[in-house]
């Protein structure tokens, strides 16, 4: 074991924070870090949008519900970024222009773009983590995508992914148990269902437990009925035609 | 700075590694790091196939065309996977099962897939990382993506994202240079074309004097020659067509 994994193995997502801002350093240190995953092909398909506007702050965080989007240390908004690369069109040939619009819309770049961003954003996460911050990804800004890619006047060619907020930890969430190893990890080929199905009945057990010992919710579900909840529940149907409407994930 | 964003920021892609296969200890504790990372809603949308069969690394190497595939100390293809969670259907109503299939094969939820993955990816490798290994991405293995999902016989609700090659480094790549951080970091909006423009050709610079002084390789053309002359060459247009057939991102 080593310092970087005992923070990876440490996380827990931080959803009330101090009120103390990152400083300017800290911001830099998170933003290099980013920086420094690796990226599809070296197209570095993706850009972070730092908020300190605060009307800009709460409007975040009424489309996403989440008081912690307002209240932290820094608000990052991580956007996949193709247009980057788009604009280059400008300086090919005509006959490549065509065909790099083609190339980039297509779902295989959207994948590119969306893979980018993350593996940016987890090196952000680790980066803050390691200086004693905490930090919460906020899928809920997709409650209201297009409003969030207005708000931040995103170009063509780039979605909003995600928000991550940053700051001093102003709890300490337990640790919060995963699925167990063999179902997220297989050898040579899928497992068979029956077996999967076994493990997650163990899990929705571990799961149980879990929420009767923490001190600090009362919920009692199972992974089951939660994912069962969740999904008999559609939501964010309308980020298919949001991203397809920035020429993204077109064909 | 501390240990973890110093690993982070020596960061190079390993091609090269020596032949000596990783620990079941190792790979133990790069997957319970995958693991650790933040996951959309609990959903722990992914599933990672490590590769030990040497018929399928060499079938893997020649899709993905690097010999590094075969080559390593353990081979990890991550695949999104909302297989696991659509199963539960099962143990659902009936008025619930449809809603659950309609929502695990919207675009919200292939972008939810792509992104659990790739924030385990990254923890992965870091994990590696620290612990002396190196590792390399293959988003090669969408070559043939088909392929790919019928040797590790990926059912439904599960596609190949990208390989992970890990191993004890065999080279010592320099530092590859990124974009400057203000093309990439933007405060409150989206930067202005003509601003970024500028930052492109300054990294253009930046780059030919990073191949001049590169040891191994004799490239020397900028970001902008390299961009254009991938974009204008479209490949795996056929992923758009894989994935919704696994009946993903259909809506």
């Amino acid at each position: 074991m080593n310092e970087t994994i005992d923070t990876i193995l440490s996380h827990r997502s931080i959803r009330k924070f101090k009120d103390e801002k990152l400083t300017k350093e800290q911001i830099h240190t998170i933003v290099r870090s980013a920086q420094q995953a690796s990226t599809s092909s070296f197209v570095m398909a993706y850009t972070i949008i730092g908020i300190t506007d605060d009307s800009k702050k709460q409007a975040l965080m009424e489309i996403s519900g989440q008081p912690y989007v307002k209240d932290n240390g820094h608000l990052f908004v991580f956007c996949g970024d193709l247009h980057r690369a788009h604009q280059l069109r400008n300086k090919a040939d005509k006959e490549q222009q065509e065909l790099i619009t083609e190339t980039i819309e297509s779902t295989e770049q959207f994948i590119v773009t969306v893979i980018d961003g993350a593996l940016a954003a987890q090196n952000a996460v680790l980066a803050a983590e390691s200086m004693g911050l905490g930090a919460c990804f906020l899928g809920s800004l997709r409650n209201d995508i297009n409003k969030v890619s207005d708000l931040l006047q995103l170009p063509n060619h780039v979605v909003p992914l995600f928000g991550v907020a940053v700051g001093y930890p102003d709890h300490q969430p337990e640790l919060k148990p995963r699925l167990p190893i063999e179902t997220v990890y297989h050898e040579n080929s899928y497992m068979e269902d029956e077996e999967q199905e076994e493990l997650i009945n163990e899990f929705d057990l571990t799961l149980k437990k879990y929420y009767d010992s923490r001190s600090t919710n009362t919920r009692i579900d199972t992974w089951t009925e939660q994912m069962i909840r969740k999904y008999s529940n559609p939501q964010r149907m309308d980020v298919s035609a949001f991203v397809k409407s920035k020429g993204l994930n077109k064909r």
